[in-house]
């Protein structure tokens, strides 16, 4: 079935799988406003896209809408989070448990996103056995034993640069098959079929000084 | 001269703008290894991206490269810092110290990246006074005066969802002008005129969660 969606799909570009999320996010605040039915005007509104863009994006799987009716919702909802594998629960596990690792393990909504949070590890003594959400903090010295115990598919590395290439080659040697990368390191450019997503928060702070430059001269 | 600068460049597409920031990691990187010289088939081989793409987008500032020679690395460095404004030093404040906000304050590097961190702030009394780095934890209800005082030009919101729009609101009519926006909320439909990166974490992660399932099934 899941791989029936996905040959369905291929050939559908990169930049629109990457704007899909977005879609998602507003479709889901819809159907909790009891929203259920958008032509493409209103969500190019909402969006702040063109109606054309709009179209152009979610043509590319199949056209949910329908002239004069607009875009169900709920199906679109679905199909998008089909799409995007949302349902799978892939186990995940976040190393480095310092304020930007606490404030994703204590904020984010894994389950929602296609992910189950299963460990945190850090090294710093103090912080082992600490409780976050329904988990403890564990020693990351255990990571090993609890990778080839649980096998966890995904690593969230929020851990400082310096240390981020020896943990993720032995992470892939663990058998983790993606990174959730907050290191400022990037390691997409070391790994064949690994999935890596590099989250540069300065490269968004760098674009807002130029676009603030913009607006004040 | 600034003026010049954004003159000069105009029409420059905003997808170019915004992988400007990773060009300048990147060579940051090299000129911290002291390279000074290196050929687009180099930097793309660097930066994952085909050579032509790299000859594209920096063709859009008049062309740092000389056939034969490459790129000079320090002068596109600086001409690309010079664009996105990273000299500015914008005055920037941050509202909402939890693990998110405390990780942005201690750890951003704010200076090379156009901005000067001069205040933050919470509503939770247990913070106010504490120190994190050079600053201390202020009162929220000291907003409007801190802003009349130092007229902060951008706000950072690691605010929850629902207080995000009444806070935004609040925030233009004390000045500001741009905001680094994690609070969940997309701010950038309510204004004009005023520049927005909301960073919305949960994008990535969702993003990534397709990339996995491309890899593993």
């Amino acid at each position: 079935m899941e791989g029936e969606i996905v040959a369905r799909y291929e050939g559908v570009s990169p930049s629109v799988i990457r704007r899909l999320p977005r879609y998602y996010r507003f479709l889901e605040d819809l159907q909790k406003k009891d929203v259920h039915r958008i032509s493409s005007r209103e969500l190019s509104q909402l969006m702040n896209l063109t109606a054309s863009q709009i179209r152009q994006d979610l043509n590319c799987f199949g056209g949910f809408g329908q002239q004069g009716y607009g875009y169900n919702v709920d199906a679109l909802l679905g199909e998008i989070g089909n799409i995007l594998g949302l349902h799978k629960g892939y186990k995940v596990i976040l190393i480095g448990a310092g304020n930007l690792g606490l404030a994703i393990a204590k904020h984010m909504s894994f389950e929602t996103k296609g992910f189950n949070l299963i460990g945190i590890f850090d090294k710093q003594k103090e912080l082992i056995g600490m409780p976050v959400r329904h988990l403890v903090i564990s020693d990351v010295n255990r990571l090993e034993n609890f990778c080839k115990t649980f096998s966890p598919q995904v690593a969230i590395l929020c851990i400082p640069r310096e240390e981020a290439p020896e943990l993720a080659d032995r992470l892939v040697n663990y058998g983790i098959k993606g990174f959730w990368n907050f290191s400022h390191y990037d390691l997409a450019m070391d790994y064949q079929d690994i999935a890596v997503e590099n989250v540069h928060l300065g490269d968004s702070l760098m674009t807002l000084c130029y676009e603030i430059s913009e607006i004040l001269e």
